[in-house]
């Protein structure tokens, strides 16, 4: 028998779950021991009910698995969640409360003062939050979660430009890949050959989630960092990785372009995040060439967990701009939660 | 024999000299009599030689035109020239020093201090520089330029809140259509399902342009308007119909939403461009769906000469961000430059 | 008051129902009196509850209707109907037996014997059937329908064929734009740079339709027409415009190239039908470039109402091949039925 | 130092150049040693001057590798070529005379009487042909070839069922990815949301090459196979993998789908063969789901070497129809010229 932790995927037949199911296949530390997805599928195998919708084949070992209802009751000790905005919220509550560790890509909780907005380069330390979740809701189980698709793209680069610079100001527009908004998500007839220039609630997500994150831990809550930024998304026929242009006011003005790639590329994150397993060996990566980075070329670079910077460059109006790219539905989303698990297991909060 | 005027096209087999053929079909003013394109088409019959690329069938008066050679001589009173970069320049003035009326598309003559860069709505009286370019140089003929594609998208709306409120800070995003690129233009294997974050020289093209046509004439020249524009600029896989995420901050605040919508729909045309074959009844539309405009959907509204503005909301940063949408081979090349030959007869500074 | 014939749209918020109200729009003798909607959207004005897709503005006219039922009572004389599978033939049905013209797009009724598949063109005789179906079915109203939009497309061509060299064998393969898929229809994460070789029950209706249109009126019902047909049906990432390689063998083998183009570009059609607001000038458009017919570039030919054939040359199996381009959501969806029902004003089974 | 036979690449910056490069990076018996290409970037770095277009980071190890001229004298055993059309002949012509072992991804060669068109799962004895090919042309060289992308794919399957049931009559009918038309190949404007119906040469090249490599090696030739072939070749808006729909009539006709299936699951190849280092484990797949295989989630499978069919089912006209979908730089170019050579090597043609 495994040694591994045992976890369980919920809206395991939906994109951001094949994900999951994926990148979870031959994980060194976790493996699958429970699917559950939505009630007409619950009680058939797996292999029969999921419209498969990745290159590369479904892993062998989660045909067969038996899918089962998203309640308590599963058998595995972490749930990663990739549930829908509704019913998110009281499912991962009833997970954790009935003692499972919830590593959850829902927006519900994600601004809830005691629950930690996680990424493992960027804020290891808020995982803190947990023990003050745990003593104010009495849960042997947790709840932490990871950030919006493009938010997550963009606090990398913007941990590194924090660090060094002092973050003042942040414009961002964002190029969204379809495979953000799930499956069936985006209608084609909406998108070949087009832009929707409009995703509900997301620069919303964008402008606060980006501050709590790069936040800082005082005593029990989190100190939303005082910066401002304003977002602007977009939807365009990309298939996956959200490309991003931002424009850059800093505490610090840099002395030029040199210097904020420096800051880029000497961007280290702490010893303990860096022996994770998902943690790419350069979590942001500088390109140089005048058009990088794309979509379609740069994504799967570090295993789509790197965020890819390109054209820095001075701002008539703020200091710099660049463009930022991540794999939307790799680190920012499923990826993204198995990172955050695997922290939370050095750092002790899950144990086998 | 018909009274209209007669027009050459310089580049017509390129993707904007196509897009002139079929805009001055049935013009009820000018009249196609001269074609010309590269050395290896000069001599042959446009139907046999051009790659036809719009979805209207190829006019047939021009199926049998014999194309000629790209120099003074041709049979017409105005030119059309859409011609690449590096011999825009000498070809346009050789033509406009040997009399003819060069409406040109190339960005080789726009900052040119005695050459207007026009839209009729927005400046119509630049076209004064024409009188200090004909004195200055000796010239029976004259150059008088429009914009680049992404530019002549933003200036309608920025116009009509110029007048109102005020501009002093402007960021722009574009996600810009590939015929902008012109034929053959794009590889397929660069845009297909990706995103290109760079334009050569097109930022620097919108951050300069937009400036000199908001400026204001002072006796022989232009006094650029004191606005900065921040710009990025990037392609998308879309056909037509450029998308422009903006951000402005204004000299006075805009009371509200509403009051920058009814700047923009309020936005008024003098009475003589108003009567101007190509003029849209409409040439801000503003748009209150939550996702539009959308570049395959409203692109083609008012014949393609129209700025759709949509999402106008407050920005945490500045004062407003918008999205705008305009026809870029339309508005944004062939129809802009038959629109400023349109005002130039109405000036009379073209005359049959 | 209008003198014109009062029509309504069932399925009117979906992709061929807008179809339907576009081309209706100033039509010469229907005006839409009624609309009918899904549950959720009876009682609702069209423009509030409609998500409209197409590039030309939403009508006026439509605007403020309020959408109804789809159950007899409609104010209006003719139905177009655009219906999902499961509810189209009960619901056709109803209205048929309460005296109402059903002009139907949906397959429910194609394939009885005493229902009319018509296109005006190709077998406008076979609306005979009308008379059989009221005499056997004690209607006042009728069911006329429209084929499958791919089988629409070829069959134009295939009877200009038919008629000048037999028909014995006919192999297809289809590229199919998504529009033919409705709305939401296929999801972008599925098509976005693929193909899916698979449209459901697409290649059966294909070989049914085209023998019961091209088949013989004998006495109370058709014959269908004696050759075979095999298709092979893909989807693939265009919006409108389905593209059809087909390989023909014939009664009588044509000369040459030229005599297959002959018959198509001669192809005639009754006067009756030549007189039809919708038939196109010619039905059959015959391209001599090497790489056309394409769906961008040639499905907007005749307004979308006729099939254009390119590639002809010879077959080392069969006689020819050659390639067919039709626009499925106009001829071979809302167009053809509306032409149906022009059809059967002429013929005097449609009165004010 | 290595130990590894040294190859050269020709025609190194173009798309199947650098899929070439790719491959052979950590190639267990191939060393790169020589990159070669046009005139324009000999004596400069590989690294500064191609415009790479893969997904996944340029090898290291070529880099810093300098240009060279595309003429004998390149330091290596064995030349991959991928040469346009108007120069691949008289080049790798002059490779073999100097001794060189050329692996050719073009069309000059491979028709010519003494050179094999190579699939080593399909035909490896047609490498016999060398013999003679040196013995008439008195070459230390030699050139071997591999066959147009399309023909590839379909080939795999197209032995199995030679070898089960004989082959009479083949139609087929593709839809090709751009990435089979080089860089900058398909400009955008011509592919997006479009399918164009023609691809040089194309046709003529499957229903040829298909037959030469089905064919039997007759003492010193080999005789085509006697089955006839029809081909129609489109474009479609994919990035990689070309989907193919066949439809086949037999010499003996397969008693059900199963007996098809089963005869292209239980394909097999020559040991000698099968231990090569790029042959699949599966050459041919068999999907069972109704909408597979599908070119952006089946093309890399076993690393993009296997033809993947699905649907397979009865033909009205023919025997059988299925799809097949085989990688086109892969398998169908870069991919299989490499297994060729590697087959050429176990076969002692190539020794160090």
């Amino acid at each position: 028998m495994s040694n591994k932790i045992s976890v369980g995927v919920l809206g395991a037949t939906g994109a951001v779950g094949q994900r999951f199911i994926q990148l979870l296949e031959n994980h060194p530390w976790f493996e699958i021991t429970a699917l559950a997805a939505s009630e007409r599928s619950v009680g058939r195998r797996y292999g029969e009910i999921c419209h498969w919708l990745l290159p590369t084949p479904m892993p062998a070992a989660v045909r067969d698995m038996v899918v089962q209802e998203s309640a308590p009751g599963l058998p595995c000790r972490v749930i990663f969640a990739s549930l829908p905005g509704d019913i998110a919220g009281p499912t991962e509550k009833a997970f954790a409360e009935a003692g499972y560790i919830v590593c959850s890509n829902a927006s519900a909780h994600r601004m809830e003062e005691d629950v930690p907005l996680l990424v493992p380069e960027v804020n290891p330390d808020h995982s803190a939050l947990i023990d003050v979740q745990r003593r104010r809701r009495g849960w042997k189980g947790l709840i932490a979660t990871s950030a919006n698709c493009s938010t997550t793209a963009m606090v990398l680069p913007l941990k590194a430009l924090q660090d060094a610079f002092g973050l003042r100001r942040v414009f961002v527009v964002t190029m969204q890949a379809v495979s953000g908004a799930g499956y069936p998500g985006v209608p084609s007839l909406d998108i070949l050959g087009n832009v929707i220039p409009y995703i509900g609630s997301e620069e919303e997500k964008i402008e606060r989630e980006s501050r709590k994150m790069l936040g800082t831990l005082h005593g029990e809550s989190i100190q939303a960092a005082p910066f401002v930024v304003s977002a602007q998304c977009n939807r365009v026929p990309v298939r996956d990785g959200h490309t991003e242009c931002l424009s850059v006011e800093f505490e610090h003005k840099p002395d030029d372009v040199e210097a904020v790639i420096a800051a880029l590329e000497n961007f280290r994150v702490p010893l303990q995040v860096a022996g994770l397993p998902s943690t790419p060996s350069q979590p942001v990566i500088v390109r140089r060439e005048p058009d990088r980075p794309q979509p379609a070329r740069d994504s799967d670079l570090e295993k789509g967990m790197a965020s890819v910077v390109g054209r820095v460059r001075p701002c008539p109006l703020f200091d710099y701009k660049f463009v930022v790219l991540g794999h939307n539905t790799v680190r920012g989303a499923a990826g993204g939660s198995i990172h955050n698990a695997e922290l939370l297991v050095a750092q002790g909060y899950i144990t086998n």
